[in-house]
């Protein structure tokens, strides 16, 4: 893989200089031009120990303005961020749309650490990788532009670079920083290095394999590789962008209806076969009484064993969703949760991938966040009032299975409810909210909006169970007409999940003594 | 202090009643008032177990809208709390403008719970409590409306009351969740409680004793409370407004200048007297050299040693902070600094107090945070450009010396540079700017804007190192018309710096041996 760079590469000074001022201003340029653009930076520099990796990032701070570009290279993981799922601490580092984020080795950093000096086996690491390559397409699907340079060195370039601390004379006098080098043998990082390049090499996050002998050389083929593909991303969305607004238009224009992607029959919906049953206060009263005791002990269990747990509260205006929150809450030590309400973003998380906020609001471990509304709004309101295009929303579906599949691996229980109500009884309760003067500030003008497009946002209720019911993170659809059976019922779900995982967390540790 | 909360103060259920519905209808319709409103609400309830805080909490909760409400309880610190200075977690957990956030027992959790349990001295706890005014001073100067409740049962109700686990129909059936109760013998609580009340006494943050006895009684109170609270803090805070935009219009007007506060003699300043001395190219780079290494030896120490760091940029446009912080940059290890370029604030930062931000960018144990520009900006551009009245930015001098030493009591190291140049030195470089094409971008209409008031920002930096230069986190004024100098300058301070808190500690790593 690295034959390309073993040749030694190299660029006069007289060459090098020639070249310098055009590209530095030409990357000056292009950075006014990202300042308002639509999509983040990410460059990621990995690479053999003294093939210039912090020679680059310092020559990249001083070429370009620094207020825009945020390094950052991952130390020892926190406990808040060993208590939270593996990529937590990578989302959270994110730039923003307009800015550059700099990773010298990134969430390359662990596994290519631990694949070189031997503490995963090989089929981990490809685990590992395709997680990565997952995240990665996440974002670049997003318009992030995403660019991974691997510096290299020859085996014997590099025993004589390593001994040697390099001075360089044009971004400072700064010694090669072996601590921020990759560990290993040179053939065993190396080894892992070309499998990570391998695994994760994406049209939308390529690798860019450079070698790091001749300092000139480096410096202009990053800088050149950066200022092309720089322009070449801010063509193409800007293009992307126009083709997006004229396609939205026109469906509006035309009213086009959204087909349903997963429905088997016309007209044929999931929520049109969900039972409505009722409970009567009597028995209400009872069961609730032993459902909270239950919810309290077992949790107390769960937080103790470390088992986190995400709720998810969907359904249709005035189904309930936040009463039955109120009522799992006071089940629970107000230590132990989070009510998470989900509303428009604000600036900042609408200058992230819709997914941020959502990875940011994770609590720490044996925690429970409970989100009122949530990621589904992608896929729910987002898809049905057009304020994306279909392939972002039909994309969504895998990348929120990717994001329930974090949590799931880090051993977080998943639950989503979705509350049904029929639009008979919707009408009603809205009628009762305008009547009652301690309820009509809930009833706006969104809610009558919505209603209108019922039958929009059946089918895109009806894909959204369809693609994203997963055994470790199942819907729970709960007919919710009756609102004594409905909070009932999330309760018991609830109990159950809990119940069954401390069971499971039990045979666990039995097994493993 | 509780002799009022211990006669049994009792409301029937027909007079709660009663109350109830103007009560409800009341605060639902305050609570859209607070939605628009330009400050926080923060509620902290504290109190003995069994008279009822989490009853009001869900209370609150139940009659108001809980997506507005954000409720906090403070748990064990995580690490990154405990690698930061002790009021960082209570300031990243404020609620922003509009919204409420209430606190179960707060930041008074810890010290009355060491007071309690005979952890602290009396004169440990005062200080601690010392802090927790200076900081609620802080946010109710700022605006925030804050409310304490102190939930009261006199010895014999509490002993009654500890036994039984309370039926709550209105809210639910929780018991009483004792793991939430601050712990303690009653006596030691009581009297641990009486302490902070008194010491924290504030018209801006005050403490409403309440008798938990009775439910009705204790839920008709806090409300009524909240209420009145709500209804005359709009009022205040919308006529303040209008004053406010009075002054600033006229000061505008008039074009009144600002008065310095701290100066001796007219027209005399500090700046004046700064002598610019220069440094050959020859001698820089020697120099440069040696420093670079003792930095990066030093702080690799500094770091094993878990003393942190916080360096300050300031300076005249042009006056050279980047290029001194990216010589810096280079002599340290990237994994170990953080520079946060400070821009106008976003819309979730400007939705907290000013410091907020600041708060939140510090680094973890043993990094240093480098700001290029900081928080100094409201004591010099908002000043100048009279974005803030004149009791907000002459307020700002004592809550910026509480903040930095917030950091210093944490063992933080504060570093704060003013990069000076002449007026003539200043045009010259921006004349240069104009010519390169390399340098062109930086020079902005703020920065002709800013030059054309030299004088009042002069006067502002004489006010600005009068009142927050101080022993533990002294202003270094270095005369920069010399590049060489000035990142030598600077580059040596860091050096010194690193190399005494070194010594000093390790002489009191031997002192305690």
């Amino acid at each position: 893989m690295f034959e390309t760079a073993e040749i030694g590469a190299k660029l006069s000074p007289k060459a090098f200089s020639k070249l310098k001022g055009p590209l530095r201003l030409g990357l000056i340029e292009l950075q006014q031009q990202v300042l308002t653009a639509d999509f983040p930076v990410i460059l990621l520099i990995a690479g053999v120990p003294g093939a210039g990796v912090v020679d680059t990032l310092n020559l990249l701070n001083t070429w370009m303005d620094p207020r825009w570009i945020a390094t950052t290279v991952f130390d020892t993981p926190s406990d808040e961020e060993r208590e939270r799922p593996l990529f937590w601490r990578y989302w959270r580092s994110l730039p923003k749309t307009g800015t550059i984020g700099l990773y010298l080795s990134g969430w390359y950093e662990d596994p290519i650490r631990d694949q070189a000096t031997g503490k995963t086996s090989a089929s981990e690491y490809a685990v590992q990788l395709q997680h990565i390559a997952r995240f990665e397409q996440t974002l670049s699907d997003d318009g992030a532009l995403i660019l991974k340079f691997w510096m290299h060195l020859g085996k014997k370039a590099q025993k004589r670079h390593s001994d040697e601390r390099r001075e360089d004379t044009l971004v400072g006098l700064r010694p090669t920083d072996t601590s921020l080098a990759l560990p290993g043998s040179y053939d065993a990082l190396v080894k892992a290095g070309a499998t990570a390049i391998r695994e994760t090499m994406d049209d939308g996050a390529p690798w860019h394999i450079i070698e790091g002998t001749d300092d000139n050389f480096r410096r202009a083929a990053v800088l050149s590789i950066l200022r092309d593909s720089l322009t070449r991303h801010l063509k193409q969305r800007q293009k992307a962008a126009k083709a997006r607004k004229k396609e939205l238009k026109q469906a509006i224009k035309k009213a086009k209806k959204i087909p349903p992607l997963a429905a088997a029959a016309k007209d044929e919906n999931i929520l049109d076969h969900l039972p409505m049953p009722k409970t009567s206060d009597k028995d209400y009263l009872r069961r609730f009484h032993a459902l909270q005791k239950t919810i309290y002990d077992t949790h107390k269990l769960a937080r103790a064993a470390g088992i986190s747990s995400v709720l998810v509260f969907e359904g249709w205006d005035a189904a309930g969703k936040g009463g039955a929150i109120r009522r799992l809450s006071y089940a629970l030590n107000a230590r132990n949760y989070k009510i998470v309400p989900i509303a428009a973003p604000n600036d900042e998380e609408r200058a992230h991938h819709y997914l941020w906020r959502f990875w940011r609001a994770l609590q720490r471990k044996g925690r429970l966040t409970i989100f009122d509304r949530s990621w589904y709004g992608r896929v729910l309101v987002e898809r049905v009032e057009r304020l994306i295009d279909q392939n972002a929303w039909s994309r969504a579906y895998a990348e929120i299975n990717d994001f329930e599949q974090s949590l799931v691996r880090n051993g977080t229980l998943v639950m989503k409810f979705w509350l049904h109500v029929t639009p008979d009884e919707q009408l009603r309760r809205f009628k009762d909210r305008k009547a009652s003067p301690f309820k009509s500030w809930k009833l706006t003008e969104d809610d009558l909006r919505n209603r209108a497009k019922w039958g929009a946002y059946e089918a895109a209720v009806n894909d959204m169970v369809a693609y994203t019911s997963t055994d470790d993170a199942p819907w729970h659809l709960i007919g919710a007409n009756d609102k004594n059976y409905a909070r009932l019922r999330a309760l018991e779900i609830v109990a159950e999940t809990f119940v069954k995982a401390l069971k499971h967390h039990k045979a666990g540790r039995e097994a493993r003594r």
